[in-house]
């Protein structure tokens, strides 16, 4: 656990424009202040995507959380909307002159069936620690790891801080049961960083279970590019998949099994928006990380 | 019941582009006809919004299936990309030389969690008795009537048809069981007209119980017009909504109640695609029709 205080954190919502719940939480921020607001803490509410939540889109020109990377936030040969943005949210939680914020939350929705869903900027000791107190908290959370080597994320402006995503929910759509659930986290989590700053300690865990995402699976394609099976029915998301196991049907009747020895556990199945990026799912493996 | 035949059926997917189960069923039936072929019937499969489709939005220019009024479909002046392709659907169901179609099947997809729903073109008897035998078959499925007054939908081409809506399901996501319900339905749809046209009376009912559609509801807003509340979780598509009961809860947390004497029975509750036509539900109304 790093000791230094955490003294600034910002609460994003709208990264994604159609993923309304982060939307209207942090508007809801905006207008009531005082339900962030904690001793120790500095708490900013943002708005990643104004013009993409203005259209009920995901994005305009370019996903702005793939857009984090160092090299292209110092690329000024960048200039789509998403690219100009990703620069902007940059310099409101990092500015030159002044602190930046030590922790971010990032709200996200998704439409897999993945429930309430912690996913830690990286596998610093601190974040986990915090994953493992809200899935105390709220025992059918499960925590996800990213890809190590990816550093596109919105979450990945800052060392500590998680995307919380939650689903499902179709896009464009509140659904009031996943707004809550995702505001009790939003205040667990500030709770935690508060109780910490004050030298209060939450319960613990000494081990952690988290799924570590592998690589992304595409559809079936016929000859043509087109896709050519749905998901079965059978296979669901944190379940474990097993030689052996249907994971597609083709419209024509026919089943595609899992044919890898590795037992893996498949994450954010069907999430609408991954279609275009040619990802079914995701493969994780599920591990234990003791703390 | 009518005592004409029916010949042809056109059964319609894709008439919003980002509703992927008409889409996948459509292609499917183009791709295997036999699927589709019985005795008495020349079935023609038809993808309604092919720009729509292949760009995953709902529509281009506007809601194709707000586009058939016969007044709209007579006037030249009318050239967005949906408005001149409702004409070519027209020319193609309804050929200035050859017999039209005979009965429609327009496949649309919900994010409402409505189940199966069967929405007959009108109150015609032959579609009443058609949707209670359907009933019959899929004991959860639920039937509902439009507003009698609206020809501007696509089923509105023909006298005989009915929409199928399936949900909840995400735009821009295929459920293996959704469409395998779709499916389902569609032959039980082709397998009643081809029984009927041979003389054979499938079994049917003396009365059914349907959904009166009433009027659409808002949204409450802020004086800015901004949406200011969510539909309350309590309140479920085709549950009876009484005097008192919670009809949405604001951001502010403040619980808005339904204040009209009369039960209503909300359908579409969540629909992403109506938030841009300012309606949160639709109130129905549960009344049964003598056969």
């Amino acid at each position: 656990m790093t000791l230094e205080s955490i003294r600034k954190v910002a609460i994003v919502g709208g990264t994604h424009g159609n993923e309304l719940t982060g939307v209207a939480l942090v508007k809801k921020f905006e207008r009531f202040p005082e339900l962030i607001r904690r001793e120790s803490l500095e708490v900013l509410a943002l708005l990643a995507n104004p013009r993409a939540i203005a259209e009920n889109r995901r994005y305009i020109d370019r996903d702005l959380n793939r857009c984090f990377a160092v090299h292209e936030l110092s690329d000024p040969g960048l200039t789509g909307y998403e690219e100009k943005r990703a620069k902007e949210i940059k310099a409101i939680l990092h500015p030159t002159h002044g602190s930046g914020v030590d922790f971010i939350i990032d709200l996200h929705s998704t439409t897999a069936s993945m429930g309430m869903t912690i996913i830690p900027s990286n596998e610093d000791a601190f974040n986990l620690q915090l994953a493992a107190y809200l899935q105390q908290q709220d025992p059918s959370a499960q925590i996800c790891l990213g890809d190590r080597q990816d550093s596109s994320r919105l979450r990945s402006l800052s060392r500590l801080g998680c995307t919380v995503e939650v689903g499902p929910v179709a896009q464009g759509v509140l659904d009031a049961r996943i707004v809550e659930r995702t505001e009790v986290i939003v205040h667990k989590i500030l709770d935690y960083l508060d109780a910490r700053n004050r030298g209060r300690s939450l319960a613990g865990s000494s081990s952690v279970t988290v799924y570590q995402t592998l690589k992304a699976i595409d559809f079936p394609r016929d000859p043509s590019g087109e896709i050519d099976a749905m998901v079965h029915e059978r296979l669901k998301d944190y379940e474990p998949l097993n030689f052996g196991d249907p994971l597609f049907i083709s419209f024509s009747g026919e089943t595609f099994f899992y044919r890898e020895q590795a037992t893996v556990h498949p994450v954010f199945v069907n999430e609408a928006a991954y279609r275009e990026k040619r990802i079914a799912m995701i493969f994780s493996e599920r591990k234990k990380i003791v703390l």
